[in-house]
Formats: structure tokens, C-alpha cells, sequence
């Protein structure tokens, strides 16, 4: 592959022996406790996606390198590519939505219409590492494919929205606007369809160059002054979408795609509302124009700005891409959520209680002449669907033995040694609080379930 | 890369334009039947591997290749690698074990000894693709690192059964035998110990070849007839493991590598019992010779006979390897499940009712008119925690969308017309059995609930 980027000088420098103990840049090991952060987080967007009727689809990690090139325009240089032991050009996939049009031309024959599926698993890109950024994710997409109507694009929508509060994210939007609108922003300005990339590409700096830099902008790319000074003040409008609708309509009023795109935004909204999608975290912005390479219709994406977190992710309709492997034309509609964003704003704002440790109790071990009761309690435990841990060193003090669950994050230990053998009983130890009790052998399974909350 | 299998022909007769539409060979796409499953069996997995108190962790598909080199032997051809944008040579996984090697040195300081953790992932072998052999296959390891204890191997076999047992797997048996006895064999036939492979190969063979089959295969290697003929005679020794030890104590009596075995199993099978783990589902193995790359003490496989099924996994004690990155002498035993092998029989047998959907009630959409109440119904069905799906195509009639329901394997449709506004209720439909019920909108989420056994 090419040497295309400048870590070619950094991977010389730290050749040695040892390299091979180490982790490629901008890839990461996972220890327990970030696991099982991410567990929980998958688990709370698949319960998200399985409740509206989504399911799960896999793929593999290596297509044919053919069916991911020409589809990520510039981007393309990113993708991990190389020959295999048969002579195929293969890759590592960059995204999950190639890969669903590919399965979708696929099995198209298996598959029941319109094919509502999620997948969560990992991508992989050879961008440069920076904070947040890294050369292995994962994603979260899912996506409606089959059908035109502005009830998949609220489905997808209201399970953005949805995603976001079960991990408690606050303050969040989905801003949502429409390609066929950008496009007819540009008509309005007279700018030939050839060159309206870079009218979109003017208005998505508006957050950040102001309504004064946009004009510029558009006027450095052949816009007149006061088409440019037109298209500024229409993209600033904002307020509920029913203003933003009537503003729009009325300026753009005699272009077909402005009408068009007005329609199925009207539809979008009030499927919106009327499966009780909360106001504050959904609007109209008519000045989202990012990652337009093969969106047709409405398009998405999720900003938070207080804190200045920026975006977890989007997506839209794009009736264009499933078909190019198919040969037929497919529409489709969808939503894709970056994991390690979600994960990091939950880690840093503090929005889940992330347990430490998977263990609920450790056993501990006496000495060999009282094991066995230690391996039969844990045993019974288990069975009463308590999540055991019986410390696998022998002659270790039991002093030893609590500082390994206090250091594990588990909130009890029990000691069974010959005092407690002779009186049928075990004491049970408060990690936390070092507070210690004796609970009968026999009451041990229920004592903990109580405390643990958990339902037998 | 060496072009080192055939089906570099296989690859160029199906060049075509068509091809990037194509699922590479040896690998697979999950349907969302075959994905539903798949998610089942990893719950039911992860769940025996908590109540045990392992932890998961997660590595990178990709390593330095030099991480993965010289650790599989002749296997080594089939590691996928390539050299990546910056000039490094990197692989893709070939198994979780040694990159759980490669963790352990990186991390050792932020992790807490006894380490158990288990890592469930794909991993990649460019394999000679056959019936239930992948390219892309998935592994379920739990390993516990940092103790010599027998509690450890206990804990990990007693792992693999419960594991089997939570997929109903009828008559599986794990074998279990230890390295240094398959040496003691060696060095009672007075094959040195350079040459002591071909004895291990010639025992492995027992159950095929038969007893005279492996002492023609030993005499073959060098060793005399009448040291062969006790070699089988011993390793064909068969019986509860208390009989099976005496024999082999008695005949192993001078040979110290023989005592220190057969120390280790007279332990690992006590705890054993003392957890409970049930006699049948575990047996000494003389015989058991498989994998012994780098397995130092008790080594396990798990297999079914009837039906002829074979292993579904195995591992043992390694404690050479985890040290090679880390410089550090670090004992560890571990198992590793073929997911793809469990989820196949699990299948084949029926063990387990795998639901074809995930949705669980489809509401249909009437007409335009009446959307906003199905959406409506969607997001109270929702918020109690039934999976619900709203047919997101407009303008399709009711057979139509029952049918939808059906092929999807959904249990329940709803309809909501204008007769059924009307009257203020809902038509819930059965799918299986097309009975048709009227209950009040407000009872809905109810009715739903007790029929799909749920909790409120």
C-alpha cells in the first residue's frame, strides 16, 4: 500500500523487540471496566432499536475491495486494503451502510420489504488518530430499506432521539434539513447544478464564520452579492418548523424541489409529533448541509452545544446507494450513532452508574481443608443466578483475599473457615463499609439476593 | 503475499463486474434469523462467564504482525497480514489467546492478579474454507492469569459445562488429561525427549486407528514393541478418574513428571466434584493428546459422540506463554469455544426455541387519516417495553401488512380504522392462529404484556 501519511517515520523509530508488545496507534485494548461501559451502552441502543422492531444483521469484517471503492469519494485512501493468500483485492469494511447495500443485493430474495435492520460492530479507517478519533470504532446504524414514506425517516429519527435519552444524554437536538432544499438553495442563487457543492459547503459554516463569512464565502465562489446576502438570511431563519416551514415556502415558492423537499418535511414533522417525539430535541435547520455525497432526501444530525460536545452522529434518506450493487432501484433511510462518542460524553458527564467489576461476591478460601465448602456455596450462588467469584489462589490470608474484591469493585466477600464450618454459618463482609455479619449457610443466597435487588 | 492456495484460479475465473456484490469466500453474511440466534447464544455464554466472575475485555482486530508471528507453528501461513498506510507489517487476529498475551504485558500494572477475564470476537484464518470451517469465525475464551492454583483449571472446566448445559447440549464430555503425563508416556517407551511428538501424535490417534493401529504407529517412530504395546495398554485405560489414576500411578511410579501430574488432576477432579460439576459430563482421557503447542499442564476438549458431532473446544494450561511479551514468568488456563460450532448443533438438535423475530406486535397503518393514531399506539406499546413495529409503508392494505407481520414471525398485528376509532379500541390480531380480538385502546398494553409473558 501507499505511504501516505507521515507515522511511516514514527514506526521506524520505535522498531525494536519489544514493538510486538504494543498496540497499533490509534487502536485500543479495552480493559474490564471500559467493557463493560460499552456492554451497557450497546446494550441500552440494541434495546432502543429491538423495541422499535429493528433487527440485527452481521457482515463480514472483509469484503472484496471493489465493492467499498468509489463510494466514499476522497475518503477512499482511508481504507485498509491488501491482496489475499488467492490473489483478491480485500478490505477492511470503513463503514456499515456499504456493506448493507451489498448484503441487500445479495439476499434480496430472503429478505422481507420494507427490511428494517440494525448492526453494531466495529470499522475501520486509517485516518490520524487524534482525541475521539481513532482507526477502529464502532458504529451503530439502523436503517429502513424499501421504502419512500416519511414514516421510516420518523422511525429512524425518534430512535436517535430515543438512543440518546436511555443513556441519559442531556440537551441534545437532531437538526434536520433536506437535500432537495440545498439544491434549490443554490437554483435560488443561481448557481449551476455543477457548482452547488460549494454553495452547501458555505452555508454548513454558518455556526462557525457567521452570516457575514457565508456571504463571502458564497460570493468567492461566483454567488452575487445579493442572491448571497438572500440565501444567508433565509438559512439563518429559525424558530418552531411550522415558521421555518411558511418562510421557506414562501421565498422558494416557485421551485419544484423546494416544494417537494416542504412536503415531506411537513409529513416528517408531524409523524414526528405524533409519535410523541419531544419538541426541544428535534428542528428545522436549514443551514445542515455536512456529508451530502449520496443523501437524496431528508438528512440528519445530532448536536450538543451545551456542553460543546458537536455531533454523535446522523444520517438520512438515500434512495441512490443500495441499488448501485443491485442493479435496481431501492430506497432507503437511515440513522448511524458513533459508540466510542456516546461512550466517552457518558464517561465524562458521569450520565450512567457504570459498575467496576462483573462479580458480585467473592468466596474466599480458608485453606485446603475447608475449599470445598468454598466451591460448594459458590456453586449454590451461582445457581440462584448470583454472579460468584471463588479466589483461585490458595494460602492467601484473607486480608489479601478482601483487598482483591475491594481493588475488583465487588461489593461483598464471604469467609467460610472452621470457626463459622462449626457453627453452619459464613460471614458476609460489606466491601464498602468493612461491616461484617453472620448469615446461616443456608440463608446466605437469599440474604444477598435482597441486597443485591435482584428478583429470585 | 504468497500465493499459497488454489483458489487464486477460483478467484480469477469469477472476476466480473458483479463480483463486488459477492460475500467472500469462507465468509459470511447473518441474517437476522441467524444473527437473533447468534445474540442468544452470546447472552447465554456471557452469562455463565459472569456468575463466574470473569470480566470482559476487547482487543484489536489488528496487532503488529510480529505480535502474531512464530506462536502458531505451521499455521502461521494463515494469518491474514499486510503492510498497513505507514509501513507496518500488521495482522489480523488469528485467535483471543495471544493477544490476551500481548494485553497482559501491556497492562500488567493496571490490572488486578488473579486476572479472569473472557473476550467473545471474531478472529481470522485464510483456512481452506469446508462445512463449519470460516475464514471469519467467532471465539468465547475465559482465561484466568496470574495463579498455578488447580482452582483455577476447576473454575474453567466447570465453565465449559455450565456453558454447554445453558444451550441444552445433550451428552457432551469433557476429556481431560496433562501434558506431563503424555511426556511420562514418552519416557517410560524410552523415546527421547526430542521425539516425543510422534508418541503424542501416534496416542491422539487412539479412537480412530484402534490399539493395534497406534502401536504400529509408534514402532514406526522407533519405539520398541513391548514399550508400545504398554503404552496403549495404559492410555486405553478407561473408568471413573480415581481407577484411571491408581492404574497410571502404579505404572508411572518412578517417573517424577508422572507424580506431579497426577497431583495436579488428583486436585483439579476433587474441586471438580466439590463444585458440583456432574460426573458425567467430564472423564480422564489417557488418551487426549491434541493441541499441545504450548499447554503445560491439564489440558481439556470437549466432545460429543452421539451424535457424532466431535469437539466443541477445549484449552488447558499454558503457563509459557502470557511471559513471552511480558519478559515475566506468568502462569495461566484457559478455555475457548467455537461459537459457530455450538450455534450449528444448537440448531441442527433443536436445542433452543430461536425466536425469528424481534418485533413482537406490528401495528398497521389505515389509512393517511389515521396514522397518528398507530404511531400513537407505537409509542405506548414502546415505553412498556414491547417491541413494536409500525408498518412504515403508506397506502398498503390490511392483507398486505398481516402478511408483513407473518413472514416476519411476529406473534400479533393490530389494526386502527375508522371503525375502530370510532368505538375508542384496537383489533388485535393473532398471526398464528388469524383470531381477531377487540380490546379497548387503553387496554392494549396490558392484554399484550400477559400474552407475551412479560413483567410490568
Amino acid at each position: 500500500m501507499a505511504e501516505n501519511d507521515s507515522s511511516n517515520q514514527e514506526s521506524q523509530a520505535t522498531k525494536s523487540p519489544r514493538r510486538q508488545a504494543q498496540v497499533l496507534k490509534g487502536m485500543r485494548d479495552f480493559l474490564p471496566e471500559g467493557m463493560i461501559a460499552r456492554q451497557r451502552v450497546v446494550a441500552l441502543l440494541r434495546d432502543v432499536f429491538e423495541r422499535h422492531g429493528f433487527e440485527p444483521i452481521d457482515t463480514p469484517a472483509l469484503e472484496y475491495y471493489e465493492a467499498l471503492a468509489g463510494k466514499y469519494g476522497e475518503d477512499e485512501k482511508l481504507i485498509y486494503h491488501f491482496e489475499d493468500h488467492g490473489g483478491r483485492e480485500i478490505g477492511l469494511r470503513y463503514d456499515l451502510t456499504v456493506p448493507l447495500a451489498r448484503f441487500v443485493a445479495v439476499h434480496r430474495n430472503e429478505l422481507t420489504f420494507p427490511f428494517k435492520r440494525y448492526h453494531i460492530g466495529p470499522v475501520w479507517r486509517a485516518d490520524r488518530p487524534q482525541k475521539g478519533r481513532y482507526r477502529e470504532f464502532w458504529q451503530c446504524d439502523a436503517d429502513i430499506v424499501g421504502t419512500r414514506s416519511m414514516l421510516a425517516d420518523a422511525d429512524v429519527v425518534s430512535i436517535v432521539i430515543e438512543s440518546l435519552q436511555s443513556v441519559n444524554m442531556p440537551n441534545f437536538v437532531v437538526h434536520i434539513n433536506h437535500r432537495k432544499l440545498l439544491e434549490s438553495f443554490a437554483i435560488y442563487a443561481g448557481v449551476p447544478a455543477d457548482r452547488a457543492g460549494s454553495v452547501y459547503r458555505a452555508i454548513d459554516k454558518l455556526g462557525k464564520i457567521g452570516e457575514s463569512g457565508v456571504v463571502a464565502e458564497l460570493e468567492a465562489s461566483g454567488v452575487e452579492t445579493t442572491a448571497a446576502g438572500r440565501i444567508v438570511e433565509l438559512v439563518s431563519t429559525s424558530g418552531p418548523p411550522d415558521v421555518v416551514m411558511s418562510a421557506v415556502a414562501e421565498r422558494l415558492s416557485g421551485i419544484e424541489l423546494a416544494r417537494e423537499a416542504l412536503d415531506d418535511l411537513q409529513q416528517l414533522f408531524n409523524f414526528l409529533a405524533e409519535l410523541g417525539a419531544p419538541a426541544e430535541h428535534y428542528e428545522f435547520d436549514l443551514a445542515l448541509a455536512r456529508g451530502l455525497e449520496y443523501y437524496t432526501g431528508p438528512v440528519f444530525e445530532t448536536m450538543v452545544d451545551e456542553p460543546k460536545i458537536g455531533s454523535l452522529g446522523g444520517a438520512g434518506r438515500y434512495d441512490g446507494l443500495i441499488g448501485m450493487f443491485s442493479g435496481q432501484d431501492i430506497p432507503a433511510t437511515g440513522m448511524s450513532l458513533g459508540l466510542e462518542r456516546i461512550i466517552d460524553v457518558a464517561e465524562e458527564l458521569h450520565l450512567l452508574n457504570f459498575n467496576t467489576s462483573v462479580a458480585e461476591v467473592l468466596v474466599t478460601v480458608y485453606d485446603a481443608e475447608h475449599t470445598h465448602e468454598s466451591l460448594a456455596l459458590a456453586a449454590r450462588l451461582r445457581r440462584a443466578g448470583i454472579r460468584t467469584e471463588v479466589y483461585v489462589e490458595e494460602g492467601r490470608n484473607l486480608g489479601r483475599q478482601h483487598q482483591y474484591a475491594e481493588r475488583r469493585g465487588m461489593p461483598f466477600s464471604i469467609v467460610l473457615g472452621p470457626e463459622e464450618a462449626a457453627r453452619g454459618d459464613a460471614v458476609i463482609r460489606d466491601i464498602g463499609t468493612r461491616e461484617q455479619v453472620s448469615v446461616s449457610l443456608d440463608g446466605v443466597p437469599g440474604w444477598l439476593m435482597e441486597r443485591l435487588g435482584k428478583r429470585p
